[in-house]
């Protein structure tokens, strides 16, 4: 047995911990910070507060909130040029807000264009301005990986990828994910939900990152419905954040498989929340997928409370069901055919998570999948 | 519930994985680079091939390993000495070298004297010198914790906290592990589990510690008396290596309890090994600890397998009866009394692992756990 975990950020963990964001970025030297955060969370008056807290510290505060969906370019240019002559980088809010402030601390570091950075073109700068990062979506797990998400000019999705980009200090606070909607916690919880189970179950795994998938995994399940049905309920609300950011460390060194091969491929057709497409995508596909009948994915099995991976389709459904997922993918992919999606399926970008997956994924098999995919943008 | 965990350096674990060093160094951009090792690690050539393998990667080298037992202020003033242009810092060995290593580090980097540090006296160097640690006992955890002790200029324990101290990079090799003798690998495995049981079950304990200390429980529990009957067994030797880097995740956030007050008094009357009087510390108290019978004892035992914690006294006993421990002291202690124990127990640098203690310690626990102990020096 041989395995390699890259680093982990210190997490401070519990209902209104993000309260001490202002001391804790005092004890990083900070003089001016830039603020990377959703605009929704900017009307709820979240980042006044926070403001508010850094200065009182003596921190001086910029707001980045102008950018929507997953990041653009145009977003990543936007915040490098308001992080000028700032020591300190705070992003709070789903996997965007982290993704684009884990890049421009990198970015304002060295003064270079994210596109200097772009598929690992160049190595990142050794000292990167401090990161805090505080997740408001139990999901991505961007807070605890070194992989960040972009589109580039031409619309392709692109990567930055290095631990120079992982945080210094993550807060989980569940308080601020007490107002995610029902749909988003669900989505957003199985995406999770997969990233611990792919990174347990692929060609890369160990038992190093399987400490934490695992974990993960109990977590997510034990409160995934519970969330769902009280969003309120801050003891799941907090046990969602805590398995999030254990399957963002088990994904930072085991990768995915092909349910993200499915999602990424999606999202290259129309826009569609990333975590739905995953989820989507790993339901189309665990029937097939636990025929490998692998060690790993009895012990996933196991994790998920259930005593062998055969059982896993029937579970797996059955909690989608719980959680009220509807099976749909957005209108925009009625334009699209099962043929379009399967050549994106096998797209160059998205050969690592077909060659990750614990089974061979033959043309075959990625047709089949793509056809079953687009039965549901037709409601079929 | 709220907890806050320290980072957690990247570990690297495998055979033989301590030949990656070399390339690992390089990564680090280093130059010229110290190595703290073990004497005995000298005679055995282990110094000659990692000081080959840096020097293949274009790295300069000196060997420190002029110091024996625990670390003394001497030794760390020789070290830093030879730490001079340097920029990186490798301890190989057990906790004393690791430890050397960890403040020579930090006080290379600001050019100040150990003693500046000593009790948290000013504030760490922001920017210590890189440190990789290569722990080859798998008792201390020093290669994840924050802690660091040594003697002062009157032989008084004197310790240097801080994340600065904390390693960049741990690599785990349980191939160097194997020739430690069936005394030590059973001394310092159960330190280990002592320091994970006290991590999950002290005042301090949270949730976030314990899943780490659990599996640390649960990895030294399955191998170490395969380790002890099996030296070669490098399957239980790897788990021993993993559960002892766990278990010091665990107490670098929650500390330690009773057991430790009696090894540190021990330390203070004559020299001892500090895991063999941890060990017996530990045994000496558990029968009286469980009575606190609280969840996370419960927790804890179960971790152990078993189905409760007051079963453990005994389970504890039998696990150091099967791991061949002696109950002795060394002879030195023969010329001390109980009282002169009890009084280093109730030292002040002592009360914090009285305080931690889930049960109240008072002076006549006190005095009681100080005869038990006393009564292994005599043979009685």
């Amino acid at each position: 047995m041989q395995f390699s975990m890259s680093f982990i950020p210190e997490i401070r963990f519990g209902e209104n911990i993000h309260q001490t964001l202002g001391r804790a970025a005092r004890t990083f030297g900070a003089q001016r910070a830039i603020i990377v955060i959703d605009v929704f969370l900017v009307q709820s008056g979240l980042s006044g507060s926070v403001t508010k807290a850094l200065e009182q510290e003596g921190i001086r505060t910029r707001i980045f909130s102008a950018f929507t969906g997953e990041p653009k370019l145009a977003h990543l240019r936007a915040a490098l040029e308001m992080a000028t002559g700032c020591d300190l980088v705070i992003g709070i809010g789903g996997g965007s807000a982290l993704d684009i402030a884990k890049i421009v601390a990198c970015c304002a570091a060295s003064g270079r264009d994210p596109m200097h950075y772009a598929l690992a073109a160049n190595p990142l700068p050794k000292n990167p301005l401090k990161k805090i990062l505080v997740p408001t979506t139990a999901g991505t797990g961007s807070e605890t990986s070194a992989t960040n998400i972009f589109s580039g000019p031409e619309g392709k999705k692109l990567w930055i990828w290095g631990a120079e980009t992982k945080a210094d200090l993550v807060l989980l606070d569940p308080s601020l994910t007490a107002t995610l909607p029902a749909n988003l916690t669900a989505w957003c919880g199985l995406d999770a939900f997969v990233h611990a189970f792919e990174a347990a179950t692929n060609r890369n795994t160990h038992s190093g990152a399987q400490f934490y998938a695992h974990e993960a995994l109990r977590l997510i399940i034990g409160a995934l419905e519970t969330a769902v049905q009280e969003p309120g309920n801050l003891e799941a609300r907090g046990k969602l954040l805590l398995g999030s950011c254990y399957a963002g460390i088990a994904i930072d060194n085991c990768g995915t498989a092909i349910a993200h091969n499915i999602s990424h491929a999606l999202a290259g057709l129309a826009p569609v929340h990333h975590a739905l497409a995953t989820a989507l995508g790993f339901e189309a596909t665990i029937g097939w997928l636990v025929e490998a009948a692998t060690v790993d994915l009895d012990r996933a099995a196991g994790a998920c409370g259930v005593d062998k991976a055969a059982k896993l389709p029937a579970f797996v459904s059955d909690l989608m069901d719980r959680c009220g997922l509807v099976r749909a993918l957005p209108n925009a992919f009625d334009a699209f055919s099962a043929a379009d999606l399967a050549r994106e399926m096998k797209a160059p970008e998205n050969q690592p998570m077909r060659r990750s997956t614990i089974r061979d994924v033959t043309d075959a098999d990625i047709d089949r999948f793509a056809a079953r995919m687009m039965a549901l943008a037709k409601g079929q």
